[in-house]
């Protein structure tokens, strides 16, 4: 079902990698609502993935950058204005990894150079993209930043290591450049913090299935699928939505104010 | 600009009063994106208010009753079902009223009978209508239900009285009552937290129109307006956003998250 | 171990019942840390628990009062500024009872007249006793409030019924309460959210055993003991706390901010 | 006054510079409240502070240590352990610094060096401290980590540049090592949210004074003084609060949780 939510309005899609990531949904989504977008992920995930097939599909072109780097981020903003021969209306930010978790080194013996790089994908990458971004006025007013996130940024999930603590930073990310934008050009920025989702980020983290499956059991709706946030991301883009910014919003089917289930109760009492 | 986002639904819109009212604003915005609605309000409302406009732009019935008495809600709810011939979709809660605000009586002097009466209308409110609709099955699988909050549930504004109290009372209720629907038939049910509002509620407290001011130079974006609450709210009631709920939603401009800008910095200056 | 950290302080302490009782603990506590105390509890209670013993072994006198008594609040504070020929210093509000709970009434289904009961006894009792004490002056400057809360009234717990409704209102007037009392005489207020406690009052809640368990099994620290609360009440009466106010202070081995612990993901796995 | 508080308690303190540091105070008063303490800081700021003095007032080693190398931090807890013969039972972290804002560059136009650098020092500095004493076994059980924070963490002061967001990740990395040192030894670690305080460390943001007095009439109790965290530090390295942990406590005079008082609205009316 599609409703012209997005219809004359450009955006920018980071972190799609296979029909699996939210940001493949989140494209798609955008595109049935009537945006035009432009697909980036770094040099390595365009190999790796299969971003040319929903190209092809979104009928959007794929420039690649590696967001810890401001000259691949000035190209693809740059190429981006080319391209829709303007600026952008929103920008979807799916971008994630730690390379503690991906080494399996549990948190209290990390490596501090992982650490800086991970925070640097992770996090900064947003603030190099809307610094950017604000330079070159590539957002247009009113337009819409959304960064993914997960509820690590508020409580303790053991095994999701540092980048609870990026995503932590993310969100201060959002808050404050939010406030920047939105007093110099009206621009909106949120974090949407989503169920644990079946991904292949997510697929990196230890214990991830028992985790997907406690998280179902505590969420009085069950985990939010990707394409269900692909369908919140489309309202936070429209026009429904221009007074919401600085939010983190959860997108998890209650979980984040369950305090105990029925269900993990019966558990517990196995 | 509308959407069809709420093609086919049907839902209940509680408190709008004139053309002021929030609640106003979206009754209209819910039957320009393809809803049909009931009007409700207390007796007293009905007569001192201009609902028959409403109802006749929104060809809509308009069923009186009063939220603190459970013989009105049902003689309501049963009414739109067989005025809707089967469930609502959405139900909209802009209910609130303080004996002790409308007394000019100050927090720490409130009269406890007073206190009770504002309670039962302004959050017990959305207990009886949510119990009576769970016990006669009104709300369709996958509902939504929106109340209107403020945030000094969260924080104390002097003036607010124990409008405060009411607020964080409904907010929990928005909760635990989002629990256990969620659970049985899968609706959701949240609070959306609104800037301040020049409405006929509004203008009741003390100080208003200072208070006004400063959240507007508080908030990055300004003050949410009663139109842009009402986009917000569809934007809630329709299947873009199935997975949130249990959430206190802010929509206020970033007010929420900001703790201090320049422009109140230079007016502490002066 | 004592260390004469209420040394000439005078207090008042709401709610002890038996010895399991957190309010027993803390009156204990603040004697041995140099206090003089009253204590109170209703004309029920009295003769219920064994409160005679307490205020033996603190050589406290007992007052009865019935908290949603306008007139016994008044008699009780009267007496005690004669007791103590002055005012008091610090204050615990450790009263809490749902009618809806006790008769086992699911939440979907409540009483609103048990409701009603319920808030009176619960939450608005603090707000009576401030009232009164503001009216009287009967706290001193630089005093301490202090009133138990669960956080139940952040997260859902569903068995915990309309009493999560009652401590987010405590929690309120806790707020509101605080930034009245703290503007006129200095007088911090704050809530403390205490972990499951096995009191005659929580054994009152369905499947409370479990649910102590499984907080067990989630917070890093364990649950937090009856005895380690009336500890750290103590360091909130004491003069070294004195810029704390109107906050909520969990006091739970960790819990409020845990997301998963591995000891529930191994046992969701069973 | 003193209470013997931290009778046989040993710690380490880092980040006095001069008798305006916060952490100037806590080693005094952790010192009159019987503690033995070891006194850490950067090499340079040893020889700008007045550390000497302190040192000698608290008969207390001085320890010269890099936080963001982890070769000084060894080098630290071994000397530590060898001058205690044993342990630590609490550590108090107050460092920070942005180069950002020392440069006076925007948040918009931060260089991500500095950014780097920034975090490194404000919060990776409390993960490394962390790291190094659970390897080497340095802080006891029911041990205290207490650092220092700011509400910039949770909501937009603009001039507090990255610093807001090395807050945030400070608060992540307290919470997620708070549950990791929780189940291994009981070691709990919390975060102190301070009111603006006049420090050398804090004259170096742009505004501050005016921010001051903004936080002053925001207050209730108006701004904590670095003497009254001192008293505050000492209740949480005490062992009346061994059940307090991942929290990150506001001791700020209420301004946390008021939206506004009459004192700023007058100003507004100006």
């Amino acid at each position: 079902m599609a409703y012209n939510l997005l219809k004359g309005k450009k955006g920018i899609i980071f972190g799609a990698l296979n029909d699996q990531s939210i940001a493949w949904k989140v494209a798609q989504r955008a595109v049935q609502e009537g945006a035009e977008i432009v697909l980036s992920n770094a040099p390595i995930a365009l190999r790796m993935g299969e971003l040319n097939k929903l190209a092809e599909e979104c009928n959007a072109p794929v420039i690649a950058a590696d967001v810890t780097n401001n000259d691949d981020i000035n190209n693809l903003l740059t190429k981006t204005q080319e391209h829709f021969n303007g600026g952008v209306d929103f920008i979807l930010h799916s971008i994630g990894m730690s390379v503690n978790v991906r080494k399996s080194i549990h948190y209290t013996e990390n490596n501090y150079d992982f650490t800086h790089k991970g925070l640097d994908i992770s996090a900064l990458s947003l603030h190099r993209i809307l610094q950017a971004a604000l330079k070159m006025d590539v957002i247009n007013e009113w337009g819409s930043v959304v960064a993914l996130t997960y509820i690590a940024a508020q409580r303790v999930f053991p095994d999701y290591n540092d980048m609870a603590d990026n995503k932590a930073y993310l969100e201060s990310i959002a808050r404050n450049f939010g406030y920047q934008y939105g007093i110099k050009k009206q621009v909106r920025i949120n974090t949407v913090s989503q169920s644990p989702t079946r991904t292949t980020a997510g697929s990196g983290i230890k214990g991830f299935d028992g985790f997907v499956n406690y998280a179902e059991k505590m969420s009085p709706l069950g985990n939010a699928s990707a394409d269900q946030c692909a369908d919140y991301c489309v309202t936070l883009f429209s026009d429904l939505t221009r007074m919401v910014t600085m939010q983190n919003l959860f997108h998890d089917g209650g979980f984040s104010f369950t305090g105990v289930t029925q269900a993990v109760i019966e558990q517990m009492e196995k």
